[in-house]
């Protein structure tokens, strides 16, 4: 399938910023018609990019996204900041727009100053060189540890227009010591207002990129575009239409799918195991029992280790700070396998058919609270040595 | 120094609960005159021993402690219950008390049934041995995976009163597959009332052993209890004298001693750390930014490497979810060296001076916020090979 979209073209160059030897910088053109929506990352100690992103997303129409690997332009202060701009400034001249039609995203190391000249040779070239045909060069121009690019396309036939929706996304864990992390761009060539692309966005978000976890902690640079060309044929107008409803349904299948493929390659990861909390009062005590499973340091090492650990499962749920859980109602499934219930091991449980259901690659821990009907998914990997390999590793 | 406290007397003894050829069984007289007071873990999943030690506690006055090793006796449900029930009335029945004088203590395996013989066979002789000079042979009797013991004694003269306290305490982290975890035991000769005495207690462990964190794993079995003999020569009575602000000092130095031995011998642990939030709006900020740091597995697996990663540190501050933080008035320090300050690094940091202020095996890292004058401090440990390695071996 290919993964065009009508209207949106990319590049990608080896710029020489950090890496040697391959591509580094991308250029993407959303194209003159596009809409563009973005969320960024929650950490109070956002990278210079992020916010001169958000500026520019703010004011007005921007067009062009320039996004490098290997500096992550974080922790550099007010002369971060101006590098930032000076990017932008550096691609509005050789694309003659304005500095403001460019949205800039980093992403590598923490604290070293982002080298321009790199800006200034490539942009240019990129310029030259955009092209409806280059996800795939920008999927993995975009890496930094990750270890497989990531690009994602579906399409679906909607108010009988051909749709495509592709994406690509890099690093999952806050990587390799300071490589800062996730960065995803999805586009569409159907036709979104503004404010109606942004909500689409936050609701594809919400169950794909913002319910995966690799440690728990959040990086400086994080950032998720979602561009609709406009030019193919479909438009959306209304947010309550069957074809908004169906455009949705696209975009989220491609961010899940993507938000999967970070977590099968997040640091030393072996399995990807979704924990979903059932029968919770609310929404938020789902999420959180399912986030406090899913950091257990001793739930991620019996995870590599396949070890069916119903305790660690349980007592992690018993530290989740939920008022009032009675035990007695609790159960736990590997998979199809009930471990846990009445707050125990299960009459049932032997530890042939546990180790055979931690056993997979990918599995799914569901844990049943016995409060209410709310419920919550949220993607995890194990935590194996390599994890502690990869990131003790000094950097140099 | 002698650990001996006039009026409390243990022994132990190979029950073979679990393990073979060494203690696992210990029995603690706290003395006829004895007050007691305890706190216990905040784990919904709490142990059988847990709650019958809670009613015992509330229903009068124990003169009793019964510390088994090798089975934590949680996850057990109703049989459970009974048998911790049962080992009370086992161990009454040998000292020709009632069984609301003892209070239960299990560390070890969870999920498993706790075997009742041992305990019939050994309750006789453990009774017999009660001898003040026990400490250290309890000290080991109630390890797990911990690797050494822990003892610590402390003295003043107070009121002209010579006083000791005393001091074991076992596991940190949730250690080796459902090993569950710390237990503490800590005595004075001192006489204090109940109450005064549970207040005491409360203070002491709020900035020892509920201010370390190995994984942020919570275990099932945690106890700490805190034993006033009465049997020498110092009586307090009132909660704000010179007296009792004296003991309290004193019970707070062999808590922070043991809580500081416990993080020492973590598993895989290869360094002890301390993080200081300073400068916060309030006490609770202070310890959520110290708590998202020392749980950071970014962070610790820098503290294992030794690697002075700033950004790390940083980044970790940044998502601790502190409302209205200015980056530009955060500053970091490790031991001596400031390495972040106005939200970025130092101007006069140099890798060769962070990695000299990295090297030591005891270090603290202090966080100035900018924010007020509250502040907290949390022990805690590097996250190593050798923890996956302990966590990931099968229960076998």
């Amino acid at each position: 399938m290919s993964a065009r979209v009508a209207g949106v073209r990319l590049a990608a160059t080896a710029a020489g910023i950090c890496y040697q030897g391959r591509d580094d910088l991308v250029l993407i053109d959303c194209g003159g018609r596009a809409s563009v929506a973005a969320v960024f990352t929650r950490n109070a100690f956002c990278a210079a990019p992020v916010r001169v992103a958000r500026e520019h997303l703010a004011a007005g129409a921007p067009r062009y996204l320039l996004v490098n690997a290997g500096n992550a332009n974080a922790g550099t202060g007010e002369p971060g900041l101006r590098a930032a701009r000076r990017c932008c400034a550096i691609a509005a001249r050789a694309l003659g727009v304005e500095a403001g039609a460019m949205l800039p995203f980093s992403t590598g190391v923490i604290g070293e100053p982002l080298p321009l000249e790199p800006f200034e040779q490539a942009l240019p070239v990129l310029a030259e060189a955009l092209d409806e045909d280059a996800w795939d060069a920008a999927a993995r121009a975009i890496m930094t540890t990750d270890t497989v690019p990531k690009r994602v396309t579906r399409t679906a036939t909607i108010d009988g227009h051909a749709v495509t929706v592709t994406g690509i996304a890099k690093g999952a864990g806050m990587i390799r010591p300071d490589m800062a992390t996730m960065l995803a761009y999805v586009a569409t060539d159907a036709a979104v207002p503004r404010a109606l692309l942004q909500t689409m966005l936050e609701r594809a978000v919400a169950p794909s990129f913002n319910s995966i976890t690799v440690d728990g902690d959040t990086s400086t640079n994080d950032a998720c575009v979602l561009i609709a060309s406009g030019a193919g044929g479909l438009r959306i107008e209304a947010a309550d239409s069957e074809a908004a409803r169906a455009l949705q349904a696209l975009v989220d299948r491609v961010c899940l799918a993507l938000a999967a493929d970070l977590v099968r390659d997040a640091e030393g990861a072996t399995k990807l195991v979704a924990i979903r909390v059932e029968q919770a009062a609310n929404e938020a005590e789902a999420r959180r029992v399912a986030y406090t499973v899913a950091h257990s340091p001793l739930v991620k090492t019996a995870l590599f280790a396949s070890d069916p650990n119903w305790g660690r499962i349980l007592a992690a749920v018993g530290r989740a700070g939920i008022e009032g859980l009675v035990i007695e109602r609790v159960a736990i499934w590997i998979g199809q396998l009930r471990i846990v219930s009445r707050g125990g091991r299960d009459p049932g449980y032997t530890e042939e058919a546990g180790q055979a259901a931690m056993a997979p690659r990918e599995l799914e821990i569901r844990i049943a609270l016995g409060r209410g009907d709310a419920e919550a998914r949220v993607l995890t990997c194990d935590l194996s040595y390599d994890y502690v390999r990869i990131n003790a590793e000094y950097r140099t």
